[in-house]
């Protein structure tokens, strides 16, 4: 924490201290409770994106490396804890905050984030969560139905079947798109033959046993970078996950995935699946998800569609389409925390054959006994908190149609800002968007487009870099690779998620991104 | 939820709903605040441990799938929440539940856990978190500090550096676990003679490469199960993970598992690394991480140790000499949310050598570009919420004193439990508590210790199922492996964590559970 750091260490004095039991008493730190309201609002309240103080400065705060010996008085505490880290924390609900998928929650969810400390579930097993496991089971099968639609009874059967995995929820995306080629790796290499199957032998042994000479996986050159994670921990290698070129609309060229596919089969290697990108994280488009299931069934390979970002899409009669095919993938990724606005640090994995996950299932012996209701038989993570309420609060809260039009606006919203990029002087749009992200870039207005290509990149790097650290407002970068053969290119890139933000705001945004363009110039 | 769970479609009707941004505008929900408020009080001052309510009729409430087409008034749902989830939830602050490592927190978690939602910073990456990435760091330092003991320029240099690695902050143990042999596995099989590594070219081809048929990981039989799902997951093998007996304090034995390790490499296999246990799952039995580390050493293998619950001995100057060993080890894991009483949800990892885990960095074009400060470029999960705001409060507000000070009296009350236990008829210890976690069985009174084995297993399983649902009070079960070569027991294992656990109340598990035994006898 900043200066004065040292001050974490004054504490009050005891020859001998008490066990602390009165942190624990109920009724205690009702002041308290007091004194971080107030903060909390006096946070959310603030003016612009974050302080302006620059990164060096910020961490040098951020030194001291001893733990006080005693305890420091909670009062105390909050004040530095104010001063130190919260006035510097990122405002992610500012309406001109539009750089990440990070935003304004709803109000509710504030205290229904006590609610779930409060309560202390913990879902891997049942004897730790009782009614949290089938909520959370429930839940699941809600979203399940959402994605994939199957009848009534089908949701009856399964949804608080004990040997049934309609989905699980995870920390966030990576954990569901890494969960979701773990399931596909160990079902498609399993027990056989006396093999005992890659769960129990390992990849080596699976790739021997199975005549392989490698795994790949097969996707979009936008696939998140989560992809890469996951087949370097499966053992896969991130070098085994072949990227397709996308087209101008930045969606996979299909053609290609299919003869990429087909190149990978013929060569002998295995693919152990083909992820369709259902919103992808530089610019929001989505892959055509019904050709891209045909790819996947024409080869016989495991379908995975991260819609992490895109799935919220399903909430929208307008643009539901977008998504259609999505419910003949194997496994689909899911994030609540991005366009369902719950706290960070929720995420889903589908599965689209309740039997999927028993290939990766795990026991022991105090928790987690085979034929137990216990949820973390088949998850990545062992213990979770009940943040399942979040997500079911917001199903009940907005609704369908709530969730629904939140996208709808911002879909909306971003085609305001791609016009007004379009129309304005010194800016080029690089990108239609599809959805909600727009890509763009300004042009130093001496040179103008003529401008060399390393020099416009370093340029919009600058200038991004210079909005972030005034505070006032943001959007992030990236490289686009624009599509056809064409070189990449270093993008701002708007994210309009956030409900707060009005077409004022965007405009202020870009406003001050062309002033900031003109003091660049003239130095 | 629980019947009626057709009110949950019942909503407001509106033809054409408005964009709901109501629920993100500030000043709206103080009402819910205080209802949500209301009801954590009734649920934290609520007797016993659970509603009593059984599986089956508790699963019946969760049947209704479908999404609310239109939004639930907040008051409406919250009485729903509340009957039908938060009432049968566990109680897992009551002081007799002494059964599962989750436990009563200290009171200013529950405002902080407001105070994190509200921030919704996400520390993947600088723009989305600013303050809250070198405040991830510094704590991280500051329990690093506390494992490994390095001099103060050791941190002066490494815990702000953006190329160092001191720990990664992960949802939980689990993902600990995993991340650590990840980067075992990475840092052993790297790049080298034109092989661009296991990292690039997956598990197969690395193991070709090295001349090796095989990798285990090599620990005790009281590994955690998530080590079973890391070798699973790595591509290892959960078949290749190779437990060695422990010994009748439950501890690894040391001879066993040398002579496993060279075996193991004697015949060709690749030892990734040996497990150290510091608080078994299973019976909080601690191994002898000293020759356990000259194990590991002289074998030229990583050192894994999986302090998850034990680390916090670190705090106790009494204690602590347990772990004398743990600062040898390459990596370790700690979970504060267990008895460093933070949220379920946050587990870490500390890296003995500061760039062990550039094995493992991964980047993206539009975050974690090579050489940023954003910590997801070595971090297994992408998207992460500010919870390090819980694990720095407790550092400070209770400081190493009130933490050693927690531990010290839970295992004094562990060993109040088992003095007990030996004592009363009807009872049997099965094994001296080494730290906070007591085995122990109930004989049948008619047949007394002379009921076969089969019967006392089928009794104490019964038994513990009773207490569970009966609601009053709860420990867990499982299976012990008594050692010296003895068949395995079915155990009940109390573990003594809950700062608000007193005296009188585990005389009252004792007399409950004596109780239960006399009536399953009479039947």
């Amino acid at each position: 924490m900043p200066p004065p750091t040292s001050a974490a260490v004054r504490a009050p004095r005891h020859l001998r201290l008490p066990v602390p039991l009165h942190l624990f008493a109920p009724g205690d730190g009702d002041d308290d409770e007091r004194r971080i309201d107030a903060l909390v609002r006096r946070f959310l309240e603030g003016e612009g994106v974050g302080s302006g103080v620059d990164e060096e400065t910020l961490a040098r705060g951020f030194r001291s490396t001893e733990i006080p010996a005693e305890p420091v008085a909670v009062a105390e505490y909050l004040e530095l804890l104010e001063r130190g880290v919260v006035a510097h924390a990122t405002r992610t609900a500012s309406p001109r905050y539009i750089g990440h998928m990070t935003s304004a929650l709803p109000r509710f969810v504030l205290p229904l984030a006590r609610l779930v400390a409060a309560l202390n579930q913990n879902v891997v097993k049942l004897e730790t969560s009782r009614s949290l496991s089938p909520f959370e089971r429930q839940t699941l099968a809600m979203m399940h139905r959402l994605v994939y639609g199957f009848p009534p009874r089908f949701y009856d059967e399964h949804a608080q079947a004990v040997e049934s995995t309609l989905g699980v929820a995870t920390s966030g995306g990576t954990l569901a798109n890494l969960t979701a080629l773990w399931c596909a790796r160990n079902g498609r290499l399993g027990p056989a033959d006396g093999f005992a199957g890659a769960e129990r032998e390992g990849m080596a042994a699976a790739l021997r046993h199975h005549g392989y000479g490698r795994a790949v996986v097969v996707g979009s050159a936008l696939m998140h970078y989560s992809f890469d994670k996951a087949a370097d921990l499966l053992g896969i290698g991130a070098g085994n996950l072949v990227r397709v070129p996308v087209d101008r609309r930045q969606r996979v060229d299909v053609d290609a995935l299919r003869r990429t596919v087909e190149r990978c089969q013929a060569e002998g290697s295995l693919v152990l699946a083909v992820v369709g990108v259902a919103g992808s994280t530089d610019a929001g488009s989505i892959d055509p998800l019904e050709p891209v299931a045909d790819v996947a069934r024409d080869a016989g390979v495991h379908l995975h569609v991260d819609a992490a970002w895109g799935g919220a899409l399903l909430f929208s009669r307008r643009h539901r389409a977008l998504l259609a095919g999505i419910e003949r993938a194997d496994t689909v990724t899911i994030d609540p925390h991005k366009q369902m606005y719950t706290p960070v640090g929720t995420g889903l994995l589908f599965f689209r054959d309740p039997g999927l996950a028993r290939a990766v299932e795990k026991h022991a012996r105090y928790i987690v006994r085979r034929g137990s209701a216990d949820l973390g038989r088949r998850s990545l993570e062992g213990s979770r908190p009940g943040a399942v309420v979040f997500l079911h609060a917001g199903l009940c809260l907005f609704g369908r149609e709530g969730y629904g039009r939140l996208v709808d606006e911002s879909v909306r919203k971003a085609r305001y800002m791609a016009g007004h990029v379009r129309e304005r002087h010194g800016f080029e749009l690089l990108a239609e968007p599809e959805t909600n992200i727009v890509l763009y870039r300004l042009l130093p207005s001496r040179s103008g487009s003529d401008a060399g290509a390393d020099a416009l990149d370093r340029f919009n790097t600058r200038l991004q870099r210079a909005q972030w650290e005034a505070g006032h407002s943001f959007v992030s970068r990236t490289t686009l690779e624009p599509g056809g053969g064409a070189a990449p290119v270093v993008a701002l890139r708007a994210v309009l998620a956030n409900p707060l933000t009005r077409e004022a705001d965007i405009d202020a945004v870009l406003d001050e991104q062309a002033a900031l363009a003109e003091a660049m110039d003239d130095r």
